[in-house]
């Protein structure tokens, strides 16, 4: 199953992707919640029974043409790690963490596929960073590991845009400023659900920018595996359906390269993960300058 | 004007504060929303008038029985800024930010009045914070400090737990991690709007632990002002009706002082604000532990 959120003259539904085309799901079936958060708290069940009626929906949009957002773009928390891969702390002149270290999105940053992101006036350093997205299907606290994939309901696409002059050299050190810009979390396309992934720790991912290879690994080199950092954050946290984990980024980012590689107006940075699919998104200037 | 969310049979209700019962928001007005962030939403004109209704409002919770949540339990933001006071920042060993530092919480985080503040079992250095919250009334970017104010729809009573060990010892010197574990954000008891909070830099704040005064300052102290912040963290992201920004606590924290002082359980840890009322938790061990 893969759902994407389909923008609307009535607002964003939550769609099937289903023969070619995305299938609103409340218009299929009456009783089904119109977002994927929605049929995310529905369970494995009652997604299987909206899936089954999508064949019978007649309202139906054409993926040239619709205007896609993240595919949950009400999420109640979007949670990142830092440094998960090995040679990403390297090249950023971090050791390699014992922990997972984490900071945090607000749903403000998240846009869909195709969908612009905005360079902010006030930042001179924009970097990209390709990442795997972890969504939560199951409300769960203090989940053991053995147990921790049967709480994923899938995964996406996700690039985690970051400011590196506000996410670095501020008072404080802290780096959720410059991670939280408007339109920082490019999303998507579509929420490929946990039955289509059987390993998500052997998934290609590369980031293209104006078509040159930038970023090239896999997630095999995640330093801490999916089900390690569903455990981990649930000791803190209880995650809930829909959450968002961005589980960090591989080497070849702008900060590294010497000289340093910064998003430019006009710029168009895809991601790629195998069988996830590929998500593109095109640089602007804020006209607010 | 005065609002609360109570837990009701019905799950979370809007009330009004009015002669001194709670009065159920939607059921006084049938098009009133049921949530305090759908009233932020309606704006002044609005909430006029579901104040208006409120003495029709034949469905009241009596105060000493009601079973009160955050104001806001569903806010899309909880925005915090560290080191707001000139006096915690020397007390923590800390340069005076030149620039507010910001993290965050997440929403799984917010706890009512009375409700229990839960020691997590991963945790020795629980802290107590108190902290004067602004709730944002109007969506906004890039808001020139002058125009700022209106933007406030109120303000409330916060404590920003912390777990030091997990804030400020782990890989990464993230905050975030001891600052969002569950219930580590108690709020209210009341939304107080803007009208009744002639100037919010002029309020007593006072945080007692079993009777014991531990925190007492002004909001005088604060270094980044509400109106500063304001245009400050717009710069950054769409601020948008409900969103909470904690605004830093005073000097007087547990960590400072010589021994340290941890939270434990039984513990009553109370906050209270000229104007916008005490803010009642107690303190209890994790059962999973």
């Amino acid at each position: 199953m893969r759902w994407v959120t389909v923008l609307t003259e009535h607002g964003p539904r939550a769609c099937g992707v289903w023969q070619g085309e995305y299938v609103d799901v409340n218009a299929a079936d009456p009783e089904a919640p119109s977002s994927v958060r929605g049929l995310l708290e529905l369970g494995p069940a009652g997604q299987q029974r909206v899936w089954d009626a999508l064949e019978r929906g007649a309202k139906r949009y054409d993926p040239a043409q619709a205007t896609l957002l993240a595919p949950i773009p009400d999420p109640r928390k979007i949670i990142c790690l830092g440094l998960n891969y090995r040679d990403h702390a390297a090249e950023s002149g971090m050791d390699i963490p014992t922990e997972p270290i984490l900071f945090s999105k607000y749903p403000t940053t998240l846009i869909g596929h195709q969908a612009e992101i905005v360079l902010p006036a006030v930042s001179e350093q924009v970097d990209y960073e390709a990442e795997l997205v972890i969504v939560i299907g199951r409300k769960g606290r203090h989940i053991p590991r053995e147990q921790a994939m049967e709480y994923v309901a899938g995964y996406t696409v996700g690039h985690d845009v970051s400011a590196r002059d506000w996410q670095l050299n501020k008072p404080g050190k802290q780096w959720m400023a410059g991670k939280t810009f408007d339109t920082f979390a490019p999303v998507g396309p579509e929420l490929v659900m946990r039955d289509e992934v059987p390993d998500p720790h052997a998934l290609g991912i590369r980031l293209r920018l104006n078509g040159q290879t930038m970023q090239d690994s896999s997630t095999s080199q995640l330093i801490f595996r999916v089900d390690e950092t569903i455990a981990y954050l649930s000791k803190i946290m209880t995650l809930e359906p829909g959450d968002l984990i961005f589980t960090g980024t591989p080497p070849g980012v702008g900060m590294a390269r010497k000289p340093p590689v910064w998003l430019k107006p006009g710029d168009v940075v895809e991601v790629e993960i195998d069988g996830l699919g590929t998500l593109r998104n095109t640089v602007k200037a804020e006209s607010h300058a």
